[in-house]
């Protein structure tokens, strides 16, 4: 009996396109002889719809447009396919997170996802009302039990703690259910799929059921879905895996428990550049653009974002923009250039001394008798910024940024200067993550990054001398209390009580907390980590912590 | 039977000065006989905490402090306190929405939130377990009914729909309780202190049973609370009611239903001036500013930024800067000068022409061949940012932007340019409301606004002879449009419906579409209506949405 995973890249909203994308696949599954097909959560809207579940005529074109597959795959075989449902009951949330099996022509069944998920990036009590029944249907005779992405995760064995009182994999088990499927709308994080393929190997036998996990993949705003679709026997072996980072249409067949293993690279430096790259490409195409835009200052940072940008949109689609000042060491200029080479993108030189000297002439009756401070710094990074955003403006190209999470957690960096930009490529990787990854491309990629980026102490080149440690401490340490901070939940007293130094740990969170409000002012960035900086990170700004 | 409501303006996260204000306001309430006080929501840790709730430490501070607290107050009369409560059953999420009550320096009783709100701004879901069963404990023989906010906003009656299938007042009301006391922390919108008062009203007339309804008071960022806690007797008469916009103790007597009946100002544009002042005052304090600075272009939306921040924090802490270029009127300048002195702030003149002629200069190579567009205006708008960023930052005054929610619905400024800003003053106030709050304000406060300021046809001043009406339909058709889909949740299919045209409707949906990526940066803007751009409005980005 053999099933299709469909493992596709769906755009938010975009009804039409994901509905043509869910029936050529179907086509597709069907030359290969399977007998149901399976897309992941929410396909036909795209993962997540965010507050778009709020808009009734939004939900009515997709049930409108759901006939019509119905319509177009009649002779084909059974699909199951992820959509918001109406709640009619006029109690409760307005929606159900749901499955429906088309047959024949025919909306055959709907399943309701039982447990949604409320934390981190995920808000879906928002939007949906849970259901309370597990839910199966027969194919040839075979009990088929279905399950929304969450509804799998909550396993008493498996995990330490458990989020929700129900297990509804433990209430199909009871059912006899011959498999359960999973539609699943999961985002990367470094590290993810390994833990998703011990979960599912775990449950599967325990419960002694094949289970069928389809993932969506590409981006969508913030979230990277990695596909990595995968089956598991009833022993707990893994006996299917989809492509990573791509389309895939996935055949498992559970009854001789046989599929495609796609040979997969867990290394974090790959998933990450895969990751980054997949991320970026799709954000900038899913605004509707073509071409993009960055500052190189001759640093790591905008070194590695030229390259993931080059890689996810074409090099001839990337230009890098040099904006020297008085500040900028020869070498900066120089290591850009060579970077730009290496990756083969075009580069654009505008010097920016001259708008500094009238910025300060402008401001000189303004600043009578005060002296100079970070005002000055910011004022250059924001006339880089104004640079950019023209060229984005004319050319249409979008303006990426290049700030890394370190800095944005500690708040090294100017709101409305080098943040500027619509997408923050690395925002979620930290500084010595930035480092690995660039040594890592080095090594398989024919040494893209100059070797001086690598080795130079970092600098803003704001002021003359200036270099990030001025200020910081080392990035080793500093990543290391931000690890703690910011992914592991734990307070200044938890981290000092690990051994680190108590004043630079409340110096940085105290960094920490004052930056609040520029990065609510951020660019979307790519979340890579179990915990970034955007809708994973909702704190307040106007609040004072007694520390 | 004398109740003190605690009406507080507290700051989110400072629980040390919070304990002292609610410390003091107990003692105050001892003075005047009370029997019993009670705070708003979670008001040991302001609300909303947000992610700080995630906090172990803090949560463990805070319960420490509460204990100070009962010793405090050992000798004055028990004390109802919002806390969050760590749920220790190893199963769900990690809190409880808490009131405890202290009484004779100890804890004695605790009780949990119910029903927890997840739509528009809030997520309690993402931090809290509800709990089920409703509670109520004994004084003086008299059984007291606890609820907290949400808890008593679900009557069947009242509203069309239920939210939740459960009612905790129905649950109360059976078990015979004397009084329902409710803590809250209830954001302020235009017009819905009556919407309050007529449930409470309706619900206690309904059981027969007295209600009591705190809320806290102050701005915490993008959330204005109002205040107006208040009482209503069994037969659903008001009975007491707290002041608005201001801190209060408010002295209730349960057996004779007497307490004060605060005079209150219902009009839409008193409310509005009101919240406004007080969201931009807290927020500016709250961040540890005193001083405020704003550009005055000579239109009505800085001209009203600037009236509401000389009212927060006193006109000698508001600076207004004038920044005209070619485009700038005579007029412009004038009446800019005219507004800054009725409201008697300082102003500032910074001329960006020559600024202007360096970027041309600066930009003409990369731009060669290339005609003028939007980049022009969209560099001189980020010019006038970068200066007031710079004085921003050299004088620690906050700045404040001065665009209306019309304008950011349809993407009509300048990221980076006019939206920088720490605080977004008016973001959520159309641009018809701000014509008839100028003239409220006109009326009341001794034609503070100009009136050839009210007059003038709205114009950005980007390029010769512009008006918004250049490329939007009237603000009295744009501003009804949007409000039907930003607050009424209508598509552009509904609206239509409704007789509107449809090219029009049309057109102004796939701006404010397209103007998301502008609103994700933008800074946070006070919210005064059903729905702000902001918490309460999630939208995808990179989206596609088919019309």
């Amino acid at each position: 009996m053999k099933f299709a995973l469909l493992q596709l890249n769906l755009t938010v909203g975009d009804i039409d396109g994901n509905a043509v994308k869910i029936i050529n696949a179907v086509k597709t599954a069907k030359e290969q002889k399977a007998e149901l097909c399976v897309t992941s959560e929410l396909a036909l809207l795209g993962y997540p719809p965010r507050d778009l579940l709020l808009d009734q005529t939004f939900i009515k074109r997709a049930w409108r447009k759901l006939e019509e597959i119905a319509e177009a795959l009649k002779d084909a075989p059974p699909v199951l396919i992820g959509i918001a449902e109406p709640n009619l009951t006029g109690q409760g949330r307005p929606l159900y997170n749901s499955a429906v099996l088309l047959s024949s022509g025919k909306i055959l069944n709907k399943f309701h996802k039982i447990l949604l998920p409320t934390y981190d990036v995920f808000d879906e009590a928002r939007y949906f009302e849970p259901s309370f029944s597990p839910q199966y249907f027969e194919l040839g005779g075979t009990k088929i039990g279905i399950s929304i992405c969450e509804d799998i995760w909550n396993d008493k064995d498996f995990w330490k703690t458990k989020r929700y009182d129900y297990d509804p994999v433990e209430s199909l088990a009871s059912q006899n259910v011959k498999c359960v499927i999973n539609l699943s709308a999961s985002p990367f994080t470094i590290g993810k799929q390994k833990i998703r393929e011990a979960m599912l190997g775990s449950i599967a036998k325990k419960h002694s059921i094949p289970f069928l996990y389809v993932n969506q993949v590409g981006g969508n705003d913030d979230l990277v879905f990695d596909g990595r679709s995968c089956a598991f026997d009833s022993n707990g072996v893994l006996t299917a895996r989809g492509k990573a980072f791509s389309e895939d249409i996935l055949i498992v067949d559970i009854k001789s428990d046989t599929g495609n293993i796609y040979k997969d690279d867990f290394m974090p430096e790959a998933e990450l550049w895969n990751a980054l790259v997949l991320g970026t490409g799709d954000y900038i195409n899913k605004c509707g653009f073509k071409k993009a835009i960055l500052g190189l200052s001759g640093g790591i940072d905008s070194a590695l974002t030229a390259a993931i940008a080059a890689e996810a949109i074409g090099k001839e689609n990337v230009t890098g923009v040099l904006m020297p000042s008085v500040y900028s060491s020869k070498g900066s200029i120089e290591d850009s250039l060579e970077v730009a080479k290496r990756i083969g993108i075009k580069t654009l030189t505008i010097p920016i001394k001259n708008i500094m000297g009238v910025f300060s002439d402008s401001l000189k009756e303004a600043f009578a008798g005060l002296s100079e401070d970070i005002t000055e710094e910011n004022v250059q990074s924001r006339i880089r910024g104004n640079l950019l955003m023209a060229l984005s403006n004319k050319y249409g190209a979008m303006l990426l940024t290049t700030g890394n999470k370190s800095e944005l957690a500690v708040g090294y960096c100017t709101i409305y200067g080098d943040m500027s930009g619509g997408l923050a490529v690395i925002a979620d990787v930290p500084k010595i993550m930035i480092y690995n990854l660039a040594n890592w491309i080095n090594k398989t990629k024919n040494n893209l990054i100059p070797q001086a980026i690598i080795d130079k102490a970092p600098s803003a080149e704001l002021r003359p001398n200036q270099t990030d440690q001025d200020s910081l401490p080392p990035y080793d340490v500093l990543d290391a209390i931000l690890y703690r901070h910011i992914e592991l939940y734990k307070s200044g007293e938890e981290i000092v009580a690990e051994g680190f130094d108590k004043k630079t740990v409340e110096k940085i969170l105290n960094l920490v907390g004052k930056a609040e409000f520029k990065r609510r002012q951020a660019a979307p960035g790519l979340k890579v980590t179990d915990r970034a900086f955007g809708t994973g990170w909702r704190m307040p700004i106007a609040c004072k912590i007694n520390l």
